[in-house]
């Protein structure tokens, strides 16, 4: 288990000081740091069609971006290159292991575990991000420069498909080592440039916008046919300019709108939904053939513990007190009456499930056969 | 032109009691009623392979549905069939001038024109619409029943693409004769079958549902990569279990979605650019070679006159007195300063000017310039 330090500060501090505010570097973070994965594994990964990897070159002014899935690695040289690999949580258990103590904050804000190998010379220039990231330098070492946001800097592109940003000041400016950990808030520039051959690993988060919001709701409503109320107006008054839209039904619209982001079934169903969809492909392993119950119950009762797929997003909602409990998985709702809050816990706060806590789901039929559905989808699994 | 009249009411006495509320049959309504479209003009339109027809069939128990385009009628024989032809006023401006009469509703609201004639004995069976429609009879003599809404009845299909409804108790029967004019609000079942040879013109209305309005804005998010503002979270407290989605995360994901709808001038400019969107193809003819301006101005100051394209969505909205107009014409918005609020009514509330109207818009360059803009785009077009 990776413990985190973090220093002098409680995590209460860290929250009320720090988090979505200002830059901070967490020297030894994790005491006695190891390596989850090795640079050769994390290229093993990089060689797969399925994995999202990337390149990153800096050749005298030149940036160069070269898109996975890669043959070798050779041509880079020795040095002013940066790996990097999208989502490695979803395909390596043991990385995945680093989201764990940062979950003070919540799953759905949570995203996944960027994982890069860089050169020295390194670093995928100057920028900043949309989203809050936690980056653990693991082997090697790495100068990491970080400035506040500030509006005056521009944004350009060296390459195509490389976003960055002009000089900044930092207020940060340090040579990471293993088991240093840095908090970058959004919109804070920051440049990550290697000394020694490095791992870094990101934590990264997601917070939508107001547009992937009402996006999320428009495609939810199309798939499950919910046409909602529709725009009504007995006893409205003779146009007398019929190609106004006049305020008051404009205001309408308005009002059918917000009515319908009023009713709490709707937005919590939708929002779990919706924030629990994957945003990319899992390695789902489906076992074949699919178990019966019966065999499930005989596995966990003799002490057998299950693990959940790296990647799968869970996350549950009560809205009241002693009410029901709305139980998203992969996009899915199950909802469950208020004395199975137990379930949604165990299946949304742990990435792994001890021998007591397997043992719950045994317990009533109806538990036996949710995991049981659960396992046959590939979603929970047998940890050897 | 077509003069509406509602017998003993008046228009205020039909929006304020009938209107959305209760059907109402209005006998000689256009007095001396001409069709403006002959039964073969119909069928010619019918051929065509851009205009949506449809025939209806009744053999005994069995309905049909028959798709256009047609190559001929012959082999529906004489009796128990109907040709509807979908947004006639689109490709006939003499048919479109039915819509006129209606336009103490405001343009938004207002669909377009379906036109269908009925041999004997034919209808499309029993059943109800979402929308508003008033049914003008023209030549023939049907037979029109109409019930008030009722929860009980029942909806099936006869045919997969026919959605009708169980029996129902009419509150209207009647036979209906040329001028005649049958207000049906959303929810009515109802029911016409023909007596005689049949020409019958709905003017149909329409109510966007939330559904259609929240994917609507959405659209308008993606389209114009409107990201608004990013759901943040500084100083949240930390998470005793991370799987839970908490109240207050949800709440504030409810108020980002809530505030972006309070956004006047986001709001009005969405909404007028949605609702005046075409939502099937318009028979746009653009002018080739484009119209130079001083060649508009010529023929305007010599006295021509202009006509709308049928079925182009115009509709204009301000927000504050003495404020800004946002002009919107198919789909696209123009913003007006308020003293050019004349051009925004004369453009939308007129489907077509007269010569001292046409004259408006030679007054000013802009003018000018916007006029020619609009004739070579082939939404507006000199009248023979
Ligand atoms: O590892 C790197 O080189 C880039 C990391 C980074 O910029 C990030 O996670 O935001
Ligand atoms: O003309 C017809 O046969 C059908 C008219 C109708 O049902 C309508 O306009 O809603
Ligand atoms: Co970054
Ligand atoms: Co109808």
């Amino acid at each position: 288990m990776y413990s985190l330090n973090f220093g002098s500060l409680t995590i209460e501090q860290f929250l009320a000081e720090y988090w979505q505010q200002k830059p901070l570097l967490i020297k030894g973070g994790f005491a006695n740091f190891q390596d989850p994965i090795s640079a050769d594994e994390l290229a093993g990964l990089a060689l797969d069609e399925q994995v999202d990897g990337r390149l990153i070159q800096k050749d005298g002014g030149n940036w160069q971006l070269d898109e996975g899935p890669f043959d070798s690695f050779d041509k880079y040289g020795d040095q002013n290159w940066t790996l990097l690999v999208q989502a490695v949580d979803y395909w390596q258990p043991d990385a995945a292991r680093l989201l764990e103590p940062f979950r003070f904050i919540p799953n759905w804000r949570i995203d996944d575990l960027m994982v890069s190998f860089s050169a020295p010379g390194g670093g995928v220039g100057p920028h900043l991000d949309q989203y809050d990231v936690f980056i653990i330098q693991g082997m090697g070492k790495r100068r990491w420069r970080v400035g506040m946001p500030d509006a005056s800097l521009e944004q350009f592109c060296p390459h195509p498909r490389l976003l960055q940003v002009s000089d900044f000041n930092a207020c940060i400016d340090d040579v990471m080592e293993p088991g240093d950990i840095l908090y970058i808030p959004p919109g804070c520039p920051h440049d990550g440039i290697s000394l020694e051959p490095s791992l870094n690993y990101s934590v990264g988060f997601r917070a939508p916008a107001q547009k992937d919001l009402i996006g999320g709701l428009a495609d939810y409503l199309l798939d499950f046919q919910i046409e909602g109320e529709r725009f009504n107006d007995p006893g409205r008054l003779r146009s007398l300019s019929p190609g106004e839209i006049n305020s008051r039904d404009l205001g309408q619209v308005r009002q059918l709108m917000q009515q319908l982001l009023a009713d709490d079934d709707l937005l919590s169903h939708w929002f779990g939904s919706y924030i629990s969809q994957a945003k990319r492909e899992l390695d789902l392993q489906e076992p074949e053939p699919h178990y019966q119950a019966e065999e499930i119950a005989e596995y966990l009762d003799e002490g057998s513990v299950l693990g959940r797929l790296g990647g799968l997003r869970c996350c549950y909602q009560q809205a009241k007190a002693e009410g029901d409990v709305q139980l998203f998985i992969n996009g899915d709702r199950f909802p469950l009456p208020a004395n199975e809050i137990d379930s949604a816990r165990l299946l949304t706060d742990r990435s792994q499930l001890t021998e007591a806590e397997c043992r719950h789901f045994v317990q009533t039929p109806e538990r036996l056969a949710f995991i049981t559905q659960l396992i046959n989808q590939g979603y929970w699994y047998f940890v050897e």
